[in-house]
């Protein structure tokens, strides 16, 4: 397989995957990247089930069945996924642009689109003794199956929209819920909030607030019961099989940052006309990157990617024009145009 | 049925379903004005049965379908659909827009949103004495069904891909196909003109170039032949039940040229960042709509009216904060969220 295309992505999340379906249709062939071993970014890593009604002409679908589909439109493209591969390393030479991976793998691309979303992301961990023992076992900062929990003792804490989203999804499975959160004041939507609160009333949730996590319990696999403490410090035992504690991602720029690219508010700086960086055939798109009025929205992340397959044809095919045409007139590589039309 | 409302979106094809769309997970109320009598715009009226390949997450979509679905997404906002209803005049009044139509009905907003497409849209008509006699009978300017054709003699006429690729679409399905075009050469895409020619060789279609529409015979109702004439202005006879000339779309901007908005390139300048025009409150989104980098694509009209519903909110909410969600934290109005997610 070789390792030159005329793209390079940098992230296969469902703006990285459509790039390359963008990039396809102008006849451009793509090798996409990413430091997960699953194509799909947040959406396939942190919320696969989770629906979204925001993707145009679909008025609900669950995260990892967007990615899917994603997938589905991309493949006749052939892309050349490069998984559990991170790029840090990008240069150019020769007027091409050179990347390597953290395995210390070398690949090249006239261009490179970056669709890194909010970049290296990793959860904020609570600072309880040992729990690096019990996660991925007890412990778990994301959910993709809610059947693991069915049937189990859970403390939930944070107070934000993942941690109450997460008590409300799964009130019902679990044979009990406690929900922890250092303040009072829940920080999610009122709606959520008001469920949460009519959950608590029936009985079928207890709010531990304000309280801290303090220490958790246990064999130092399976766990026996998390301790939470009060302001003043005075602590208690709640029996728990599981705690998911929702503190946030941390996100970061990760090697990004060494690329000496214009930054804007941590972002990428884009020309919203190209989607181009500040450096010539390095494109942002997605989350990762910012220009006046950005929306960080999937959908949004969409249109950037066709506006810079369409950028990045200038620069993988120097001097030749580009005939632009829509899907309906010119179809996929392998279909060809099923049905005629009114465009002229 | 009030005809006030937070937003007026003008034009209900694609674009302006989504604005409605956007607007109501703002907590925007809209109506939407097209001169058709059915939503959809072009995908509605001139090629609902074409499938689509760029919508993303939809791998393959008929145009009439996708029309269909960005309804529905629609429905939970409960638009306020004036179809029929052409918009001629804008106006401002007292920190609202008043609209008038055609008809001479009164309506108003507190923000417009321009999703008008091509603009006002006709068919070139070839210049046959009578034609006009045959037109919804025996000629047809476009296909919203291809059954309507089956087993007829047909004459289609045009170079473009609208002609070329009706050509493909019916040669099964028609009794005769004879293809007119005034060149030898057609500027359709080069992958559907190699079909083509491989039909005239397998003697399925006769291709009738260098040629010129010059007369129809019948009865005024039902079409007995169409005249055709070389470039020498000798005449032959091709027995037909139908003529189908695809001479391209005259589209002017029709009123909203005399709504005193900046235009660029025969469009209406916006600037990207909000979509908004020149005139403050009224917002530009989709085909009709220009700046730097600007595609032409449905996509990219999504987007957009993701930027003008966000941009309008400031304009319909003046002084309030407007709180961003993701549509994953906060559901729709009649459903609410069902799964919990990751996302603090």
């Amino acid at each position: 397989m070789s390792s030159s295309s005329d793209i390079a992505v940098v992230g296969a999340g469902p703006v990285g995957l459509f790039a390359v379906f963008e990039c396809g249709m102008l006849g451009l062939d793509c090798q996409v990247f990413d430091s997960l071993q699953e194509p799909g970014g947040q959406c396939a890593a942190l919320y696969p089930e989770k629906p979204i009604y925001d993707i145009p002409g679909i008025p609900r679908i669950d995260a990892g069945a967007l990615i899917a589909r994603l997938g589905e439109q991309a493949e006749p493209f052939r892309p050349r996924y490069r998984l559990g591969h991170a790029v840090t390393g990008l240069e150019s030479r020769c007027g091409r642009w050179h990347l390597t991976t953290a395995g210390g793998a070398a690949f090249d691309a006239a261009a490179v689109v970056i669709a890194a979303g909010a970049g290296v992301f990793g959860f904020n961990r609570p600072p309880l003794d040992g729990i690096e023992r019990y996660e991925g076992k007890a412990v778990h900062y994301m959910v993709s199956e809610r059947e693991r929990f069915r049937g189990k003792r859970l403390v939930i804490a944070g107070g934000g929209d993942s941690a109450v989203d997460w008590v409300l999804a799964l009130a019902d499975l679990a044979a009990h819920v406690t929900m922890v959160h250092r303040r009072r004041r829940f920080r999610a939507a009122p709606d959520s909030v008001a469920r949460l609160e009519a959950l608590a009333e029936a009985g079928r949730v207890d709010l531990a607030v304000p309280r801290q996590l303090a220490g958790l319990e246990g064999d130092g696999e399976t766990l026996s019961a998390v301790v939470l403490a009060d302001l003043d410090g005075r602590t208690e035992r709640v029996a728990a099989d599981a705690l998911l504690p929702f503190y946030g991602l941390a996100t970061t720029l990760g090697p990004i940052a060494e690329w000496r690219l214009d930054l804007d508010d941590a972002r990428i700086a884009v020309d919203p006309a190209t989607c181009e960086t500040s450096r010539r055939g390095i494109f942002a798109i997605g989350d990762i990157a910012h220009y006046p009025g950005k929306l960080k929205l999937i959908l949004t992340g969409f249109a950037e990617a066709a506006t810079a397959a369409h950028a990045a044809w200038a620069v993988a095919r120097p001097g030749r024009a580009l005939h632009f045409e829509y899907s309906t007139t010119k179809g996929l590589p392998d279909g060809g145009v099923a049905a005629g039309g009114g465009r002229e």
